[in-house]
């Protein structure tokens, strides 16, 4: 059965494996310090066009979004987050496991605006409550949608304004980078957050988030946060030879425009048949609304994931895009949805 | 100015004052292991009719909370909380500094039902997401509601179904068990919750709250936790001394009815004034709205806090009656209010 | 049977019960906002010599340590401590608790020096290890032990050169101020540390210790810290009231000296006996070698606790004095000992 | 210059990359819910010859530790390990970061004995101290030793005895397994233990660990704790296509084995040179002790660790041997040290 079920089920982009097959036998140093990651950071900060940015590599998502919330917060200290977002939902309490509250907010389409935001501060008002101190934002996020410039911009002034930390989560970056709505760059991206990453795991890599920090006060000591949290990897050289495969000849943008081509064409389909979605979404998620029974024979031919309830006989499903994503899949399943509706 | 801005304004009843004053140069054993200890313990133990709970006495609430809800669960697990729980706002995060995420439930009235449990526990499905493992309530709220005892025989019955803890927070049990609309005793709460506690900082000690374990698997090293969160308290008998004072003579009892009457007056006087409540309490916190206006002028008279806006012109405001609340202040707000309503 | 087993076997002063007494129907602003801890405030400033440091009175020592350490250092970074100090022993790991590693170090008597640092901070030397940031010390310390001035400022240097928090215990700070062999002013103190507290526990208050912050980087937002982990007492002026008793009319030192003076007596009478001692202390602890037959007769008529094994035939035990023993209690004991020495 | 710094400095064995290789293109389902490492788990059962352990492979050695050690303790509850043990000194406080405190203990060899558990046991009396509840051991040792049977054996009655946990790392399994001293097997391993790992980072994966969970009350909800902590590898097949490999065909041996002959061949000509060892350890880690001055020349032409210091002219540095050391790497360090000595 083909699989829409997520953006990591293949292993990683050819090139990315044979790079690593050419390096197998030399020896290397240790823990990130080898010469192929201090290549792949020097690729990232032109890419951002910030010279001083201080760049790790991280083996995975949830791993990245504790560090960087437990090395930012002092202990009584919050992060304001969307109420879908991945760290309040899919992270099995990591950032409460670190000694933080996750302030969640409910938002109609998975995004924090300047008033959700100010809301929040406004309820926080003395020592007996948390301190809000980060905003915790995806992009994509986790339904799929994305912030134009205007609204990173606007988020960006306010959190500067209150002395918030602005931290972007970029486990789908390429997927909100080369979407067909998309206005932002990397380099606008680094300049607007204090700190966010690039995945690489949602995006053809076996494994690998690249953490950007920009904030001054967020560079100290930030090796001793990843060690302590066991994500210091004995052979960080591993990273480094992927983010140099993803930031040489375009790797990352063509990987990521290859799965929002295939969700583009499966939105296109979907859209053209009538059906509707339960988020407006131009990246590698989609979540069209199915009645309950075309969902039942639609799992015995392919698999995905449920997303929620919208009334007694229908649901919405989530269906993920990824730069391995056969169009022979794509146009498999739009005939069955042709074939099966109405 | 006379002030209801809370239950813990004034130090304590006198006859508690009286006892440590006559035990004062005698020499004891440290950390709870007195006699005044176990003498307190074993009159709790009649009052809710379990000769074998295991009783310890903490200082403050917030501590025995955290306390609880630390040993009680393992690190993965999270505790089911009303949105305006005390644990969910007002301990600036002391629970997820002990690792644990407190899931707030939206409430009309500051309660939880079996159903809002339900919900909880069909929305975490899997390891990606934390383990539902305990149900916070308190007794009377925060917003001055109190459970029947129908309503918490059904919180008790979904519990022992689905194996969760339940907790119930007793800073203000005082008040509850003696409110006019109660029809729960002490007994009842021990047979039908796991763990709870009968406080005594808001109802006349000078600090204090008896916390009773009844689930065997939750009595186990209990005083490692105590000790290992700084709230074993040298001097342990005065606390012992304090609990003997409460729960003799009925005390406890009489100190929160006086509470009561006080409220409870307030409360027919506004009413008759046609005010209306941001919560129907029958405990010793009223949440009367008035305008914005009147909330100016009374507060250049008396202190108190503010609740919550209502609409643009209106707020409620927090009134709060003590043991220690003399009538003579409670008419004078009436007059005051009398004198400068509509 | 008398008690030697600690300095908090009785309660308070009678002029610090009277002060609760005198003051007990007065309504009062909770969580240490009252007059009573802002006048005890200014007294502290008074006596250490300095009008800006920051002062909070919180409940116990444990409690006040795990604030303190927890407050001041980041994740990943670690506090030297004489492997016999109190958060390295005694505190059920209550420091680890809150995430930090302490870094035990062995000692003759109790007490650090610069090389004992230097050694700590030789031997740490990368991300893979935690980051030496504090140094704990107690005065007078868990075996009895003081610093001199000479000593406390070669440790003041060492830790400023170094940039080390220097963090003071002072659970018996006053059995330390007022010894015979002491040369150092609370005002020296609080020129020479960081941080540090004055016990009131263990010199004749209920409870309470008085928390000097000094170092202006660790002031902002301490209440937070001490609200997070419940130590914001409701009724906070019960602390204040203590402390301004403490502070006013030389209480603090006289009660610390009535201690010393008891464990002075008991020193010289034992010296003349011919004893020795595990410790040599002039504070209100003593550690007097005893055979272990000489222990056990002892022990049916009187209470202390052991210390440890000298040999097969030999323990030293741990004799405590406080504000409240009776002379005739320590003349009994002296008798005791005459009769039944050799 | 060739490099004894550590066994990590090189890729993985051909075998296992051309497996990754081959199946690169296949869709798996994420969070090791996949084939591969179902049939991983089911080689190395075989292999321990237990059917019913649970498996669980973890990318590397420090998050291991952490997981395994959080998830088996309570709060209070604390570790033994011996003072060099990684977890106490090479994690940055990894394990206190979970709160938990690691009980150092000195030993002469790295290597715990009865007798140092049950001092660690005597001092630890009531609840003012952490309750020891878990022994962690490495085999082979952080200083190349490794355990008999016989030695295992005695500590796993022990640990019954006194209901601890015992914990083995397995970072370097490989290595102590295939030495010429050992007379342990995976089944024994796993017998007389009650949780351990068998490490793939240093024996030739890319990365990687398979914890084994033997004792039944540790099993439960294990993948609350590994999502967690952010362990749960998203391309989770990563892991188990590479213990597929390992587990097959002996090749985890093997490597193992190779490491140990190069090791063995450099201390045959060191000892025939007539140097010592700080350690006298049989397995691919060495700790020869040279002059202060060889050691200055040899860093010119070889990179290796320091150890310790010795004497005023003399140090100890540790040379590491892996599945890849080319026997003329270690035959040019042989002659290097001929030409150099005396």
């Amino acid at each position: 059965m083909y699989s829409f079920t997520n953006d990591y089920s293949e292993g990683a982009h050819p090139r990315i494996l044979k790079a690593m097959m050419e390096t197998n036998l030399a020896q290397n140093a240790g823990y990130s310090l080898d010469c192929h990651t201090s290549h792949a950071v020097s690729l990232i900060r032109k890419e951002i066009d910030d010279p001083h940015a201080d760049i790790h590599m991280i083996t995975g998502g949830t791993q990245t979004n504790l560090i960087v919330i437990s090395a930012a917060l002092r202990p009584y200290q919050a992060v304001i987050a969307p109420a879908t977002g991945h760290i309040n939902v899919h992270e099995t309490g990591a950032i409460e496991a670190t000694g933080h509250k996750v302030l969640a907010v409910d938002t109609r389409d998975g995004k924090l605006t300047p008033a959700l935001i100010q809301q929040a501060l406004d309820f926080h008002t003395d020592e007996h409550m948390v301190q809000p101190k980060m905003v915790y934002i995806s992009n994509s996020t986790e339904v799929g949608t994305q912030y134009s410039k205007a609204e990173l911009e606007a988020l960006s002034r306010i959190c500067r304004l209150k002395n918030l930390y602005l931290f972007m989560d970029g486990a789908r970056m390429g997927s909100a980078l080369t979407s067909p709505i998309n206005d932002l760059t990397l380099a606008d991206i680094a300049r607007l957050t204090d700190i966010f990453y690039i995945g690489g795991t949602k995006n053809g890599a076996l494994f690998g988030e690249a953490l950007v920090i920009r904030r001054e006060e967020l560079k100290p000591d930030f090796r001793f946060m990843i060690k302590q949290r066991g994500a210091m990897l004995a052979k960080g050289w591993l990273l480094g030879i992927q983010f140099e495969e993803l930031f040489q000849n375009n790797l990352f943008y063509e990987m990521a425009s290859h799965a929002n081509a295939m969700a583009g064409k499966l939105r296109a389909a979907l859209t053209g048949m009538g059906y509707s979605f339960a988020y407006d979404s131009h990246t590698n998620q989609l979540f069209p609304v199915f009645s309950n029974d075309l969902i039942e024979k639609l799992a015995k031919n392919f698999t995905f994931n449920m997303d929620k309830k919208i009334d007694e006989t229908h649901s919405s499903i989530r269906l993920v895009t990824s730069w391995a994503t056969a169009e022979e899949g794509v146009d498999e399943l739009i005939r069955f949805l042709e074939d099966n509706s109405r």
